[in-house]
Protein backbone atom coordinates (compact mmCIF):
# COMPACT_ATOMS: atom_id res chain seq x y z
CA UNK A 1 0.00 0.00 0.00
CA UNK A 2 1.46 3.60 -1.16
CA UNK A 3 -0.76 5.34 1.40
CA UNK A 4 1.41 7.13 4.18
CA UNK A 5 0.62 10.06 6.87
CA UNK A 6 1.41 13.39 4.78
CA UNK A 7 3.91 16.01 6.43
CA UNK A 8 3.73 19.99 5.93
CA UNK A 9 6.41 19.57 2.94
CA UNK A 10 4.03 17.67 0.82
CA UNK A 11 1.72 20.13 0.49
CA UNK A 12 3.64 21.24 -2.32
CA UNK A 13 2.67 18.46 -3.98
CA UNK A 14 -0.83 18.66 -2.96
CA UNK A 15 -1.46 22.05 -3.71
CA UNK A 16 -1.85 21.73 -7.28
CA UNK A 17 -4.54 18.81 -7.27
CA UNK A 18 -6.08 20.69 -4.67
CA UNK A 19 -6.59 24.03 -6.55
CA UNK A 20 -7.58 22.04 -9.49
CA UNK A 21 -10.52 20.27 -7.70
CA UNK A 22 -11.39 23.38 -5.39
CA UNK A 23 -11.49 25.61 -8.94
CA UNK A 24 -13.84 23.47 -10.94
CA UNK A 25 -16.25 24.01 -8.39
CA UNK A 26 -18.40 20.86 -8.97
CA UNK A 27 -17.68 18.34 -6.10
CA UNK A 28 -16.24 19.85 -3.03
CA UNK A 29 -17.50 22.81 -0.53
CA UNK A 30 -14.33 25.04 -0.91
CA UNK A 31 -14.17 28.48 -2.51
CA UNK A 32 -13.24 28.21 -6.12
CA UNK A 33 -10.47 31.05 -5.86
CA UNK A 34 -9.46 29.29 -2.32
CA UNK A 35 -5.77 30.33 -1.55
CA UNK A 36 -2.74 28.06 -1.37
CA UNK A 37 -2.41 29.10 2.36
CA UNK A 38 -6.40 28.61 3.31
CA UNK A 39 -6.13 25.03 1.74
CA UNK A 40 -2.86 24.25 4.00
CA UNK A 41 -4.70 24.99 7.00
CA UNK A 42 -8.02 23.25 5.67
CA UNK A 43 -6.21 20.01 4.35
CA UNK A 44 -3.21 19.68 6.82
CA UNK A 45 -3.50 21.49 9.79
CA UNK A 46 -7.81 21.62 10.50
CA UNK A 47 -7.80 17.85 10.37
CA UNK A 48 -6.68 15.21 12.69
CA UNK A 49 -4.65 12.91 10.19
CA UNK A 50 -3.88 13.63 6.70
CA UNK A 51 -2.54 11.07 4.66
CA UNK A 52 -0.72 10.63 0.82
CA UNK A 53 -1.25 7.89 -2.10
CA UNK A 54 2.42 7.75 -4.00
CA UNK A 55 2.34 6.51 -7.35
CA UNK A 56 5.85 5.96 -8.31
CA UNK A 57 7.20 8.52 -5.91
CA UNK A 58 4.58 11.21 -7.31
CA UNK A 59 1.37 12.13 -4.97
CA UNK A 60 -1.48 11.59 -6.41
CA UNK A 61 -4.07 11.01 -4.27
CA UNK A 62 -4.70 12.31 -0.38
CA UNK A 63 -7.29 12.59 2.18
CA UNK A 64 -7.70 13.80 5.65
CA UNK A 65 -9.63 12.16 8.57
CA UNK A 66 -11.18 14.57 11.46
CA UNK A 67 -14.04 14.75 14.32
CA UNK A 68 -17.18 15.40 12.54
CA UNK A 69 -18.52 17.30 15.26
CA UNK A 70 -17.38 17.96 18.70
CA UNK A 71 -18.76 16.71 22.29
CA UNK A 72 -21.79 14.11 21.92
CA UNK A 73 -20.98 13.55 18.48
CA UNK A 74 -17.22 13.16 18.61
CA UNK A 75 -17.38 9.62 18.03
CA UNK A 76 -18.30 10.34 14.45
CA UNK A 77 -15.60 10.97 12.27
CA UNK A 78 -15.42 12.79 8.80
CA UNK A 79 -13.26 12.49 5.52
CA UNK A 80 -12.25 13.97 1.74
CA UNK A 81 -10.38 12.87 -0.49
CA UNK A 82 -8.49 14.21 -3.70
CA UNK A 83 -6.85 11.95 -6.80
CA UNK A 84 -5.33 13.80 -9.27
CA UNK A 85 -6.89 14.22 -12.88
CA UNK A 86 -4.00 12.28 -13.98
CA UNK A 87 -4.49 9.39 -12.08
CA UNK A 88 -8.77 8.57 -11.83
CA UNK A 89 -10.34 5.45 -12.87
CA UNK A 90 -7.24 3.48 -11.33
CA UNK A 91 -9.27 2.60 -7.95
CA UNK A 92 -7.08 5.37 -6.05
CA UNK A 93 -10.62 6.50 -4.13
CA UNK A 94 -11.24 3.29 -3.20
CA UNK A 95 -8.37 2.61 -1.68
CA UNK A 96 -8.38 5.71 0.18
CA UNK A 97 -11.90 5.06 1.76
CA UNK A 98 -10.78 1.89 2.68
CA UNK A 99 -7.54 3.40 4.80
CA UNK A 100 -9.49 5.58 6.37
CA UNK A 101 -12.07 2.91 7.59
CA UNK A 102 -9.27 1.48 9.26
CA UNK A 103 -7.54 4.49 10.13
CA UNK A 104 -10.76 5.70 11.71
CA UNK A 105 -11.10 2.59 13.64
CA UNK A 106 -7.68 2.59 14.95
CA UNK A 107 -9.00 6.46 16.28
CA UNK A 108 -11.64 4.73 18.32
CA UNK A 109 -14.37 6.34 15.65
CA UNK A 110 -17.26 4.32 15.45
CA UNK A 111 -18.94 5.92 12.41
CA UNK A 112 -17.88 7.98 9.46
CA UNK A 113 -20.44 10.71 7.77
CA UNK A 114 -19.72 12.71 4.35
CA UNK A 115 -21.80 16.16 5.00
CA UNK A 116 -22.10 17.47 1.29
CA UNK A 117 -21.74 14.99 -1.50
CA UNK A 118 -23.18 16.63 -4.73
CA UNK A 119 -25.79 14.77 -5.74
CA UNK A 120 -24.88 15.12 -9.53
CA UNK A 121 -20.84 13.48 -9.08
CA UNK A 122 -22.94 10.01 -9.51
CA UNK A 123 -19.35 8.14 -10.04
CA UNK A 124 -18.69 9.13 -6.37
CA UNK A 125 -22.09 8.52 -4.90
CA UNK A 126 -21.93 5.03 -6.75
CA UNK A 127 -18.53 4.28 -4.90
CA UNK A 128 -19.60 5.74 -1.74
CA UNK A 129 -22.34 3.08 -2.02
CA UNK A 130 -20.23 0.23 -2.87
CA UNK A 131 -17.78 0.79 0.06
CA UNK A 132 -21.10 0.55 2.29
CA UNK A 133 -21.94 4.16 2.76
CA UNK A 134 -25.90 5.00 3.12
CA UNK A 135 -27.60 7.96 2.22
CA UNK A 136 -29.26 9.24 4.93
CA UNK A 137 -29.73 12.40 3.80
CA UNK A 138 -31.08 14.78 1.05
CA UNK A 139 -30.21 18.25 1.07
CA UNK A 140 -32.36 20.09 -1.45
CA UNK A 141 -30.62 22.68 -4.01
CA UNK A 142 -27.81 22.87 -1.29
CA UNK A 143 -24.59 22.99 -3.84
CA UNK A 144 -24.57 25.61 -6.53
CA UNK A 145 -23.31 23.29 -9.19
CA UNK A 146 -21.35 25.71 -11.60
CA UNK A 147 -23.00 23.93 -15.33
CA UNK A 148 -26.21 22.33 -13.78
CA UNK A 149 -27.11 24.85 -10.78
CA UNK A 150 -28.44 24.29 -7.74
CA UNK A 151 -28.61 20.81 -7.30
CA UNK A 152 -29.29 18.40 -4.28
CA UNK A 153 -26.54 17.75 -1.92
CA UNK A 154 -26.31 13.98 -0.09
CA UNK A 155 -25.49 13.19 3.41
CA UNK A 156 -23.64 9.86 3.40
CA UNK A 157 -23.19 7.21 6.61
CA UNK A 158 -21.22 4.34 7.43
CA UNK A 159 -21.08 2.57 10.61
CA UNK A 160 -17.47 1.29 11.05
CA UNK A 161 -18.22 -0.72 14.26
CA UNK A 162 -17.74 -5.10 14.28
CA UNK B 1 -38.35 42.88 19.29
CA UNK B 2 -36.19 42.77 22.18
CA UNK B 3 -33.15 40.93 19.63
CA UNK B 4 -30.28 43.08 18.84
CA UNK B 5 -26.47 42.66 17.35
CA UNK B 6 -24.53 41.21 19.94
CA UNK B 7 -21.32 42.71 21.38
CA UNK B 8 -18.02 40.88 22.26
CA UNK B 9 -18.95 42.63 25.88
CA UNK B 10 -22.27 40.68 25.91
CA UNK B 11 -20.71 37.69 26.21
CA UNK B 12 -20.55 37.86 30.03
CA UNK B 13 -23.51 37.74 30.39
CA UNK B 14 -24.01 34.68 27.36
CA UNK B 15 -21.60 32.71 29.17
CA UNK B 16 -23.71 31.57 32.23
CA UNK B 17 -25.87 30.51 29.53
CA UNK B 18 -24.06 28.73 27.07
CA UNK B 19 -21.71 26.89 29.75
CA UNK B 20 -25.11 25.36 31.14
CA UNK B 21 -26.08 24.06 28.31
CA UNK B 22 -23.30 22.53 27.28
CA UNK B 23 -22.23 20.99 30.25
CA UNK B 24 -25.70 18.83 30.35
CA UNK B 25 -24.59 17.62 27.06
CA UNK B 26 -28.18 16.97 25.83
CA UNK B 27 -28.50 19.48 22.45
CA UNK B 28 -25.25 20.61 21.28
CA UNK B 29 -22.10 19.62 19.71
CA UNK B 30 -19.84 20.75 22.07
CA UNK B 31 -17.23 19.72 24.55
CA UNK B 32 -19.08 19.74 27.91
CA UNK B 33 -16.53 20.93 29.75
CA UNK B 34 -15.90 23.83 27.36
CA UNK B 35 -13.95 27.08 28.33
CA UNK B 36 -14.98 30.23 28.06
CA UNK B 37 -12.46 31.56 25.51
CA UNK B 38 -13.32 28.51 22.68
CA UNK B 39 -16.67 28.91 23.42
CA UNK B 40 -16.13 32.79 22.99
CA UNK B 41 -14.43 31.86 19.40
CA UNK B 42 -17.54 29.81 18.20
CA UNK B 43 -20.35 32.08 19.45
CA UNK B 44 -18.89 35.58 18.41
CA UNK B 45 -15.78 35.25 16.49
CA UNK B 46 -16.38 32.75 13.66
CA UNK B 47 -20.54 33.57 12.70
CA UNK B 48 -21.26 35.73 10.41
CA UNK B 49 -23.45 37.98 13.04
CA UNK B 50 -24.59 36.99 16.28
CA UNK B 51 -27.96 38.52 18.31
CA UNK B 52 -29.21 38.73 21.70
CA UNK B 53 -33.01 38.55 23.03
CA UNK B 54 -32.61 40.87 26.28
CA UNK B 55 -35.95 41.01 28.87
CA UNK B 56 -35.47 44.13 31.12
CA UNK B 57 -32.43 44.29 30.12
CA UNK B 58 -30.78 41.17 30.80
CA UNK B 59 -29.62 39.02 28.22
CA UNK B 60 -31.96 35.61 28.29
CA UNK B 61 -31.64 34.18 24.58
CA UNK B 62 -28.73 34.30 21.99
CA UNK B 63 -28.14 33.41 18.27
CA UNK B 64 -25.26 32.89 15.44
CA UNK B 65 -25.90 32.62 12.20
CA UNK B 66 -22.90 31.29 9.72
CA UNK B 67 -22.75 29.93 6.44
CA UNK B 68 -23.11 26.68 6.53
CA UNK B 69 -20.69 25.31 3.81
CA UNK B 70 -18.09 27.43 1.50
CA UNK B 71 -18.26 27.68 -2.40
CA UNK B 72 -20.97 25.69 -3.79
CA UNK B 73 -22.71 25.75 -1.03
CA UNK B 74 -22.57 29.02 0.83
CA UNK B 75 -26.17 29.96 -0.37
CA UNK B 76 -26.95 28.26 2.68
CA UNK B 77 -26.50 28.91 6.38
CA UNK B 78 -27.02 27.67 10.20
CA UNK B 79 -27.87 28.90 12.77
CA UNK B 80 -27.51 28.03 17.07
CA UNK B 81 -30.15 29.04 19.45
CA UNK B 82 -29.89 29.66 23.07
CA UNK B 83 -32.28 29.85 25.74
CA UNK B 84 -31.40 30.69 29.92
CA UNK B 85 -33.30 27.75 31.64
CA UNK B 86 -34.92 30.28 33.64
CA UNK B 87 -36.36 31.75 30.79
CA UNK B 88 -37.59 28.84 28.76
CA UNK B 89 -41.00 28.42 27.43
CA UNK B 90 -41.72 31.96 26.66
CA UNK B 91 -41.36 31.81 22.84
CA UNK B 92 -37.78 32.96 22.94
CA UNK B 93 -36.66 30.29 20.58
CA UNK B 94 -39.50 30.78 18.12
CA UNK B 95 -38.96 34.62 18.34
CA UNK B 96 -35.28 34.03 17.77
CA UNK B 97 -35.61 31.73 14.81
CA UNK B 98 -38.11 33.91 13.08
CA UNK B 99 -35.50 36.69 13.76
CA UNK B 100 -33.11 34.31 12.04
CA UNK B 101 -34.69 33.67 9.28
CA UNK B 102 -35.35 37.23 8.19
CA UNK B 103 -31.75 38.00 9.06
CA UNK B 104 -30.37 35.13 6.95
CA UNK B 105 -32.69 36.45 3.47
CA UNK B 106 -31.09 40.19 4.50
CA UNK B 107 -27.75 38.60 4.39
CA UNK B 108 -28.84 36.82 0.66
CA UNK B 109 -28.88 33.30 1.76
CA UNK B 110 -31.43 30.81 -0.04
CA UNK B 111 -31.95 28.16 2.89
CA UNK B 112 -31.23 27.49 6.57
CA UNK B 113 -29.99 24.01 7.76
CA UNK B 114 -29.68 22.67 11.20
CA UNK B 115 -27.08 19.63 10.74
CA UNK B 116 -27.18 18.27 13.93
CA UNK B 117 -30.47 18.20 16.09
CA UNK B 118 -30.50 15.27 18.73
CA UNK B 119 -33.40 13.04 17.95
CA UNK B 120 -33.97 13.23 21.57
CA UNK B 121 -34.94 16.86 21.66
CA UNK B 122 -38.11 16.45 20.85
CA UNK B 123 -39.36 20.02 21.60
CA UNK B 124 -36.73 21.46 19.45
CA UNK B 125 -37.78 18.89 16.76
CA UNK B 126 -41.54 19.90 17.13
CA UNK B 127 -40.39 23.65 17.64
CA UNK B 128 -38.68 23.50 14.10
CA UNK B 129 -41.33 21.17 12.19
CA UNK B 130 -43.73 23.85 13.23
CA UNK B 131 -41.70 26.66 11.96
CA UNK B 132 -41.43 25.13 8.40
CA UNK B 133 -37.99 23.08 8.73
CA UNK B 134 -38.40 19.84 7.55
CA UNK B 135 -36.03 16.58 8.60
CA UNK B 136 -33.78 15.69 5.65
CA UNK B 137 -31.72 13.23 6.92
CA UNK B 138 -31.12 10.87 10.27
CA UNK B 139 -27.98 10.28 11.50
CA UNK B 140 -27.85 6.78 13.26
CA UNK B 141 -26.65 7.12 16.87
CA UNK B 142 -25.03 9.95 15.73
CA UNK B 143 -25.83 11.68 18.99
CA UNK B 144 -24.12 10.67 22.70
CA UNK B 145 -26.73 11.68 25.45
CA UNK B 146 -25.34 11.54 29.04
CA UNK B 147 -28.58 9.20 30.05
CA UNK B 148 -30.05 7.72 26.86
CA UNK B 149 -26.83 6.83 25.43
CA UNK B 150 -26.54 6.63 21.57
CA UNK B 151 -29.57 8.43 19.93
CA UNK B 152 -30.03 9.10 16.10
CA UNK B 153 -29.34 12.86 15.39
CA UNK B 154 -31.38 15.04 12.55
CA UNK B 155 -30.60 17.31 9.78
CA UNK B 156 -33.59 19.85 9.48
CA UNK B 157 -33.60 22.42 6.23
CA UNK B 158 -35.87 24.78 5.06
CA UNK B 159 -35.69 26.94 1.62
CA UNK B 160 -35.78 30.42 2.54
CA UNK B 161 -36.48 32.03 -0.52
CA UNK B 162 -40.17 33.39 -1.25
Amino acid sequence: MNIREATREDFKQIWPIFREIAAAGETYAYPRDISEEQALTLWIDAPRKTYVFEVDGQIQGTYFIKTNQAGPGDHVCNCGYMVSSSARGRGLATAMCEHSQDAARALGYKAMQFNFVASSNEGAVRLWNQLGFATVGRLPKAFNHPSKGLVDALVMYKWLER
